[in-house]
């Protein structure tokens, strides 16, 4: 039995969207059992006449609650009863092999690293979705957790990437890209032309650098970047298909043959819309700490939240944590040996 | 009369599509004068049989090319007899108000930095391309001249931004954002953190951070970031519009009644494709040289190199180097009187 926790009360559409995902992994997967984390009689509220097996849940009360204005590190040390700080207590203290959030980003963040704390060998952890690429998809890591990064924090993010794609997504020899601006081995700033040569001496399949018109062009299977230009690079993805797909919508609503055109061509739109929906994807994970933390998407819905679920139960059937922990020290020792 | 210096040998299309662009640029505007730079044997042959005033040109022979490939600084430095480095030596030496190429950007930086040279008072030069918007267009500084930068080449940067838009672009009071992974003042990484408190204190219309959704959103006229970001984020714009063509593209050729769709709604598509053309906003900038230098798009056809013209001319035209002299001049003695 996979004991996974869920912040019930973090995400826009909380608590009704968590409790519904809840619900549903609860009746797909047999094999989870989950922490309930929030205010006791909300949830129980929500859950009356819904139908799961009620010997796999359990509701743990926490009364606050953390907004996504708040400063996170700050929110995380003084809201002591907060859902996301009693989950990820729980999952500090071994209670669950991971914890699901749909909170603020920032105290996700906070809360990993200062609570459930990174796992032994890591020096940073980090915050790691999986974008839609021409091929599959990309890890993108680190995207926001760490903004000011050293070398060896870059070449740990690609260590740790890897074996997230090779054990969860199946990408047998996953291809790592240093995100830069150039493709040459010498172009880069400070910090990437050091990390570049790291990252040639680890033993994980580097293929060089990745310039930003490469990142979803199936080139990669994983892309390192230190968390400033993670979250940019996140976010303008956003902006870039909102500017988009607005422009689209401008010049087919400019004439009556358009207009036309567009109705047709209207379920190749919703099929595209689908591909790239972030809740076919699932969460955002937060690589390195001593228990899964699954970042989902803030405006997630139930399917959203019940893929962010089945994607914790993968991370703790497959033993990610302990897996980063065992190629981390065995990269350790690698350096030390030469 | 607007002299103006032009690497005839430059980019994909050199030197075709450089003297036809320069052919029609004379034809429309009779006020400037252009060096055509390169093999003179070669640009007299493709010139032969065209019409154009004979007398607003001259042809400067220089016999070496500097390959894309090239490391850029070496290049510029050994190749004294490049049509790039010859022309840059004569925008130094005063002979024209600002040089154009659409050869390497590599190359064009390194030689407006070390042959041009930077103008009194400026720390470092930035390359600015005006990438279209939502509304109109919002001028990315820097993309790629300087890729670890401090706080004060950020601030020095929005001015000179700032001067762009205003007095080129002829936006009243240009909005800046700072590139920054957060939209709240403490949000940042060690160098946005500082560079935010400088704008704060700039005489520019500082209007906060710009999360990588808002970029394009129209919200702001100039943002600002380093040169690395600037690099990542302008091929990751690329990189996007590929990946979302591509895929909207495989959806409306999945079944009939999108295909008949598509056809229809094909004029709304070339429409955009013409919005969303290199060749419609001129070239990036180099601003915060001696004289003006103007990058066009290496794969530039005539009518983007007579774009470049058209825009090397306004920066002539208008002064932009004087000013950006005298506002940056004027914003050092307002720090010195605090």
């Amino acid at each position: 039995m996979y004991k996974l926790i869920l912040d019930a009360m973090g995400g826009d559409n909380a608590p009704q969207a968590i409790l519904d995902g809840a619900v549903a992994a609860l009746q797909e997967y047999s094999d989870i059992f989950i922490y309930l984390v929030g205010k006791q009689e909300v949830i129980q509220e929500h859950l009356a006449g819904k139908s799961y097996d009620a010997s796999r849940v359990e509701i743990v009360d926490a009364r606050e609650e953390i907004e996504m204005a708040e400063p996170p590190v700050k929110a995380v040390r003084t809201k002591k009863d907060a859902s996301m700080v009693v989950g990820m207590q729980m999952a500090a203290e071994g209670k669950g092999d991971a914890f699901i959030t749909a909170g603020s980003t920032g105290a996700a963040v906070a809360g990993g690293t200062l609570i459930v704390r990174r796992a032994p060998g890591v020096l940073r952890p980090a915050l790691a979705p999986v974008l839609p690429s021409a091929k599959g998809g990309v890890l993108l890591i680190d995207c926001g957790a760490n903004v000011d990064c050293k070398p060896a924090f870059l070449q740990q993010f690609a260590i740790m990437g890897s074996i997230y794609m090779r054990t969860v997504m199946g990408v047998e020899n996953p291809r790592v890209g240093l995100i830069n601006n150039g493709a040459e081995e010498e172009k880069g700033n400070s910090l990437t032309k050091e990390a570049y040569q790291l990252l040639k001496e680890s033993t994980i399949h580097f293929v060089g650098n990745a310039e930003g018109r490469d990142i979803l062009s199936g080139q990669f299977d994983v892309v390192v970047c230190d968390g400033f230009v993670g979250n940019v690079l996140m976010k303008f993805m956003e902006g870039c298909a909102s500017f988009l797909f607005g422009k689209i919508k401008e010049e087919l609503l400019s004439s009556t043959r358009t207009k036309i055109g567009a109705a047709l061509a209207k379920p190749a739109f919703s099929s595209l819309k689908k591909q790239l929906d972030y809740t076919e994807y699932g969460g955002a994970l937060l690589l390195g700490t001593n228990a899964g933390v699954i970042k989902a998407h803030g405006s997630s819905n139930a399917k959203a939240v019940k893929s962010a679920i089945g994607q914790a139960r993968e991370f703790a059937r497959l033993g990610i944590v302990e897996k980063i922990k065992q190629e981390l020290a065995e990269a350790a020792q690698e350096t030390e040996n030469e």
